[in-house]
């Protein structure tokens, strides 16, 4: 895989052994990268004088297969560049009246790609190590700070060996502090990426526990101490990130915990039923 | 609009009064209104033995326009009356192959139908209220927390005048004490209801304040209280909440939000950009 | 020992069979026991017109040693029974300009105490089970949850097994779920007690566990279900709960599981002391 | 004032031009300044082959007026140069079997002077800043975390301008990122001094607002970004911070809030009376 971070830099290396063609190539894309990003390959040639196939040639002088490839890197470069300044004024673009509908649209086509992307195995895999392992620690900061919150929810009814980390009194690192090779740490973070995310992966990988990123891409700097990557989309041209995909995503995770413990959990509901019941802590529960 | 809290009690009262037709129906659905509720108006006349006008003049009877609006008022019983104990065992008849397409599928059919039957008029009427609101108290508890703190997330970023109310030291109810009559209470609440989530409305509401509910359907407890009703689809046929509607409604309130007070959030924006730039909060900004 | 929670009740139930001076007393008492928590023997014989022999003989006969342990208790009624409203009646007749050092002389008079009252042998053995236990619930609410707090923030630098119970998302009971024989229970709540930590004490001592309770008196409805009690003064003529002394018996129990975990901590604090360089948790360490 | 922080760097800096003896002095403090700063000027003099009047004469060309307060310079350095590791060392030195004593008496004596030492004018000056401020943010991280939480958990019954900043899924200072000129920001902190804590004292003060530090010392990092400044002792020989006289300063400053409130917070507290009684949040209110 090629690394992304220093696509411009790399372009920027090479520049003095490029062919003349591939010099207008690669000034357009420097100077207007946010735009390259979403011009085909014909495209791009028109605008700077050159053919389709000279397009395609620099990007596999660049270590890309073809250009598909490298317009999503440069995508990438573009999604940790923007600041969110940039983001609310890409937002200020979207149609007011139609706003729901294209929220919605964007949503479900997240989920729908993240279904047909995700790496079965791998998940099935995750699945088995949330069984196996030791302790799990569910890590989100920010943003992705809810969607931990929601999966250590939910975790933690059905085993006792789970610490949701997004925030607190002690640093973050401070509660990561014991971890151990047999166990699991579930870092879920989605551009723009939170350092300290990044750092606590590393940490964790540092200390020999096993390590699982929920992230957006393979680009994702999780990716470099997860040692398995479940990918779930969160595009949105807003200052929102949209976390739906991900949040179905864990969803799903949770119910596939949830039928395999099936019997346990059932008499570990069975308890809190018990203690709901007396606390009343749900409405609407029938009592005749 | 009939009160589906009582219905299988309703059905009761009249008993004596039904022909003999209308008895079978009501004894099936009486003892197996689980399945009842997923089931057409002809199955069940063909189950007990009588024509499926039969079925329909029984749900007229009990004060429905027909039998969708009865077997509608059915399911919302179960979804109340399921213990989580059921509903595991109903999560259990997943095929766990194919569970992450099944569990996106219901996401995905939860946002469109969310989409398709959302008020817009209400939707754009709390947004006003968001702007005008004097306090903004964000509140969802338990499964809900999350939605309450991504929404407190970003609001907070927009408006200084956002409380997040989802747990604490304080109680509830506390937390809620110096409410007001221009303040605006946002209460996200999903089957199985959290009491303290109502309770909390009701309390608003007797203050004077006014009141947002996003809630899953027009029978949840919350609407008693609301002055404005989003409703977002939660179903999911496991002991998880699906909450992926209910997030990508809250992502379009924060984006219909962000629009309108787009010129000021930049700035606010300018600022925190340079604070987290400062700080290194996020990952993968070009410093070149 | 007596159960004072109905002292008045059984003054009530026995006043038929009292002589002729004792309903004297009974009566003065139930009307302003709150005065009369304050008054000697000598001072209520005075007030209604007998001799202090009789008030003591009064105190025998509802089965106190003496007239002391019966103001004792009536003391006690009192601080369970005082509103909030009556106890900022109360302060309002502190004097503003000598505020600071009333408070410090009952703060510092509430820690002598405590030091003096203290079991020196409850200490050490609460100490081992700390030690022992294979996990340690820590538990304050409302206005004790600072000090549970406090005593997770350090504990948890030398333990893996400490979990802080404040508030969160899942609610008391459901954080204590997994609480099993082996695990300890420290629970700390002071007048006026939190009805939840009484609840969450007796859930732990139902399911096995081992409690501690850290509490201001024999009296407190915690020692029910704690199997050892600690107790620290708290009393505090205002609407605040004066945690002063409880923070000082909490400081010391640190210390002593410091002490004697020593070696292990160091090389604990080792690891942290190298994050807290590398990511500058802290100021002014000398870096030349 | 003489800037501590540099003490050891200035000595350095001044070697050259030191007289024979003098430079004795130095080399001495300079390799032994955890020593020295519990030695008096004679004990020094002693070591080293000096008088005592050297040694004063050594402390006033630094700057300072006596020994006395070089020694207390050197005692500051320490303070923020020991590690934890370093100070579990000197825990270790602590007997168990008088700990509660010694620990007792420490936290006596912490209170004593900070109630002789606390300027009463200051003090009454941040009562009144209290009741006039638009917003008062009330931070404390790490080990302040409680004290913040235990003020704001008082102060938010009786004002609702009150925001408790202990930590957080929004980072510090985006929690401060609408803090205006005419609120108030009381900012606690105590050795080790929290970086994030400084930090956002200044962020505050950048932004025109009012900062109120509660802290050890004049030598705090808080106070060169503090309009008020109280002070409060937390001296420990310990890993533990002793934050029990600090503890009690903050009583007395919401003792000395609720009796200058005291009719507006009777009527907040009969309503809350109201629904801790509904709720029955406590335990041994008399019901008859």
């Amino acid at each position: 895989m090629v690394d992304n971070e220093d696509l411009l830099q790399r372009i920027s290396e090479r520049y003095k052994k490029m062919s003349k063609g591939q010099k207008l190539i690669a000034d357009y894309i420097l100077n207007n990268y946010d735009k390259a990003a979403f011009m085909t390959a014909s495209k791009i040639g028109q605008k700077v004088g050159v053919s389709e196939s000279t397009v395609v040639r620099f990007a596999n002088m660049l270590g890309y297969e073809g250009y598909p490839q490298l317009q999503k890197a440069l995508q990438e470069v573009i999604r940790n560049k923007l600041t969110t300044v940039q983001r609310i004024e890409m937002t200020s673009e979207l149609d007011e009246s139609t706003l729901l509908k294209t929220v919605s649209k964007m949503d479900i086509n997240n989920i729908r790609l993240t279904v047909e992307e995700i790496d079965k195995e791998v998940f099935n895999r995750v699945v088995e190590r949330i069984f196996s392992a030791r302790s799990i620690y569910v890590l989100g900061l920010r943003s992705a700070a809810p969607l931990a919150q929601f999966m250590g929810y939910y975790l933690s009814f059905i085993f006792e060996k789970v610490r949701v980390v997004t925030s607190g009194v002690n640093d973050i690192l401070e509660q990561l502090i014991h971890i151990q090779p047999q166990d699991l740490l579930i870092g879920i973070s989605f551009p723009r990426y939170a350092r300290r995310t990044v750092e606590a992966m590393a940490f964790a990988k540092n200390k020999g526990a096993e390590t699982v990123a929920i992230t957006d891409s393979l680009l994702s700097p999780l990716t470099s101490y997860a040692d398995h990557i479940l990918l779930a989309r969160s595009d949105m041209a807003s200052f929102v990130d949209s976390l739906v995909a991900p949040l179905s995503l864990i969803n799903a995770l949770i119910v596939a915990v949830g039928i395999r413990k099936k019997t346990d959990i059932s008499s570990d509901f069975q308890e809190l039923e018990r203690i709901w019941d007396e606390y009343q802590v749900y409405i609407g529960k029938d009592r005749s």
